[in-house]
């Protein structure tokens, strides 16, 4: 069989997760993942992910890629990993892939959505959402109004993280759009890639618009100002989720979570 | 202002709570809210609640009723409990009450809803659903045939659980029927009041039936047996719901969670 390069969907709360990557002496996604593949490959794997979430964001659709020599069956893999603790982290499918295929590199669109909570406090959503509620039916035409600004190729340094290394901060956001249903407003964003934080601080940016401390007129010069000091406050992490990753022939399509479309 | 009688609507993750009842040494739903109201109201307060939840279980529509001195207005209630911690409790509601109305005492009518998830394992609903993969549209199509003989006044001491001490053991089940909306099979019981554990042990055992580990004929004999041993095993907390319960007269209504319908 030799090595295979196998890629997996995995889906996981992040609530109790120091983010994606390995940390001494803290629980993470990918220290809990590495550790389930150890138990069903046999060996030590590396775990190489499309986005290195942070703490406390989840993910319905992550993409993964690793190299094994184990021999378990593809079709055992994802239930193999699903019968092992901790059960906040499961795979959704198992495919061999070619061998030149990385997770993180090939990956040529990302999809991230978010979630407010319109509706006073609720136990079952806290961990999903960041509760609005005082986003009112002006403030969702705020929004509305002020997504188009952010479409297109833009330098995005004024909404990523400072100190973020990069080697360039210029990104192409080609979907920018919110949904309700119910009580839940949904934001979702489709990029080549997305900086470090540059979603929540969008979203935080766009929920003071909302909220009429800033004029969408400023999302231009805010942009312009290449400062992340310019743009508003990040929203925080529980209301975001990593859904669909996309890849373009060496990857073998699109991979992600159906309720993304 | 005198001494107030106040009903409250709350809604609570069971999940790290040791059930409703306060018990030393652990977090429990009562003492949670009790710390809560001591808070809002400037003193030591009962809280006496429609159903007891046990351990894990969850609530969207309990009924609780406590008499305060305390001058917060009725009005600033609920935020003012939502403003503590633990937020996995929170109240929807409050209202003023006859100083008579006991939440428990006078209820009428009392609703469950159990979740079974039949897709893979999800991060998301691991909370809040029973793992069902295995339930097949045929299983679907025994436990809808299985309902009807549960519904009606009978002596459910099969259904409850051991050591559990009662003044009757008779209970009217007013509705029990099987709804599916996506991998979610949700499962409703109205009734004048369940037995300790009756919602779950009446879960288990029609998860058997869906199995075909028994047959749904089995229902008449299970009742009749009045003997806990006759049932099936109990299903997780962790898929119960507490979503309505209802009052006559002097309790002034319904109250619950709206998608309860």
């Amino acid at each position: 069989m030799g090595v295979r390069n196998i890629r997996l969907l995995v889906a996981y709360d992040g609530t109790e997760f120091y983010g994606w990557q390995r940390q001494v002496g803290v629980p993470t996604v990918q220290a809990a993942l590495e550790e389930k593949l150890a138990r069903v490959t046999g060996e030590r794997v590396n775990a190489i992910a499309a986005g290195r979430t942070d703490a406390g964001v989840h993910a319905t659709g992550q993409v993964v890629n690793f190299r094994t020599g184990g021999r378990i069956p593809i079709d055992r893999v994802a239930t193999a990993i699903n019968s092992l603790q901790p059960y906040t982290l499961v795979a959704r499918h198992a495919v061999e892939v070619a061998d030149e295929f990385h997770a993180r590199f090939d990956a040529v669109r990302r999809s991230y959505r978010y979630y407010l909570l319109r509706s006073g406090p609720s136990p079952f959503l806290m961990r999903y959402t960041c509760p609005a509620p005082d986003l009112n039916a002006m403030g969702l035409e705020r929004i509305r109004a002020a997504l188009p600004a952010l479409l297109g190729q833009h330098d995005f340094t004024s909404f990523c993280a400072a100190g973020s290394e990069t080697r360039t901060r210029v990104r192409r956001l080609e979907r920018a759009d919110l949904k309700e249903r119910g009580p839940l407003v949904m934001l979702t964003f489709t990029a080549n890639g997305f900086l470090h934080g540059m979603v929540r601080n969008m979203v935080g940016t766009l929920l003071e618009i909302a909220a009429g401390k800033r004029q969408l007129e400023e999302l231009g010069p805010i942009l312009a100002a290449r400062d992340r000091r310019a743009a508003g406050e990040m929203a925080p992490a529980c209301g975001l989720f990593l859904t669909r990753v996309e890849y373009g022939r060496r990857g073998q399509g699109t991979a992600g979570d159906p309720a993304d479309e």
